[in-house]
């Protein structure tokens, strides 16, 4: 398919399935935090899978390569944002299981429907809204501040849309973990599953990759350190694995 | 001084300032999880510090060891270890700095008072009463399971315990980490600092140290990982450090 790029977009090799995708570096690219996610996250085949502010769609694009579920719909607030991700659905010819929605966080439930869904990922904001922000009304700011939706939100609407027994992937900052353990109980989603990202062996983490699981019994797993580099540019090898290399 | 030991027990060198502790096998012995809270609790000159379940005393006795706190109050329900645990603080020649108080955890508020100290620590069971639990009279099991005390109330006798300000420290299993965060933030305790202790680099950790102050602003930092073994019997310098090695 003949898919047209706009000024200052550039096209990314995915390196899984011969799968590209659209980004624009003057509003924000994916970062190693969503291909991690994708690659924790577990889904079954047959399952519906909502992304809840898909930016490029780089969530859901990489979770149709990697397991059998019936569809994955990214939703994403910014109009532009959701343009170029369709584009990227398009360009991959994936328009049977992708969907991107362009709409609110806040309003996911009414978009989709209560319990409407297997899977719910997020790679949210990580910055509270007062965190030394600049423009607030910037694409960058949106997706890393919480200018348009805040973590409360983002778990509320996860747990809304999801099925008993439902999962909820989230990737975030570690400085953030008791609130977001504490905002995932108090919505009925248990942590089940977490997994410290630390950039070398003897440094603080600085991503947490959590499944949460809808009704589920208190007892969480907390998984081996997930370890980025064996020295500087050089990846740990289970990192090349998550990338596809 | 002169000190008795009892029929079972054993005197063993803790390495640091020539102190001794005695141990009785058959009960419990203390194990790296107390050493590893010890070394991860800071206390500043003239604090003063409860520590709750204290067993053998071994978590005020390292204290007293490793900083200028004015006292160490060590809180333990079974009469024979108290008993075991005084007789260490008399042949360490102690008794200034260090008491143990036979008493129940679920009382300790009404015992020391509310808001009376700066520090509070604990190595709790880490099983529920419910799990695999043989014999819930032996020493051994109310030392590992919630026989005689459950999670909560070793929290909100620490919550109690502290004034504004004032740190809790605590060494759990990390499967109950969920448990742990609601519980702390329930209680006014804000987890500020965690350590996650992995047995090797590859492995799930076993143990997690955390440490919450009481009404603190949320906002926590997760150290880097704590590592035990470079390889099968020998430790990480790391560990040889905190063991005072």
């Amino acid at each position: 398919m003949n898919i047209e790029l706009k000024p200052g977009e550039r096209l990314d090799d995915l390196q899984r399935n011969g799968y590209k995708i659209i980004q624009d570096p003057g509003r924000f690219c994916f970062g190693m935090d969503a291909v991690l996610l994708s690659g924790f996250a577990k889904v079954k085949p047959g399952e519906r899978v909502v992304d809840l502010g898909t930016g490029t769609g780089i969530i859901p694009i990489l979770l149709e390569a990697r397991s059998k579920g019936a569809s994955f719909t990214g939703l994403e607030i910014q109009p532009e944002s959701a343009d170029m991700a369709s584009r990227s659905v398009q360009l991959n010819d994936l328009q049977e299981r992708v969907h991107i929605v362009n709409g609110d966080i806040k309003e996911a439930v009414q978009i989709f429907g209560a319990a409407s869904c297997h899977v719910v990922t997020s790679n949210p904001p990580y910055m509270t809204a007062q965190h030394g922000l600049q423009n607030p009304d910037q694409p960058k700011a949106i997706a890393r501040h919480e200018v348009l939706c805040t973590l409360e939100d983002v778990i509320s609407q996860a747990a809304g849309l999801l099925m008993p027994g439902g999962r909820f992937y989230m990737v975030h900052r570690p400085f953030r973990l008791a609130e977001i353990m504490t905002g995932l109980c108090a919505h009925g989603l248990e942590p089940k599953r977490m997994q410290l990202v630390y950039p070398y062996v003897d440094r603080e983490p600085n991503m947490v990759l959590l499944e949460a699981v809808k009704g589920g019994r208190p007892r969480i797993t907390v998984e081996k350190p997930l370890i980025i580099y064996k020295e500087p540019g050089k990846y740990m090898d289970e990192i090349y694995d998550i990338y596809g290399y």
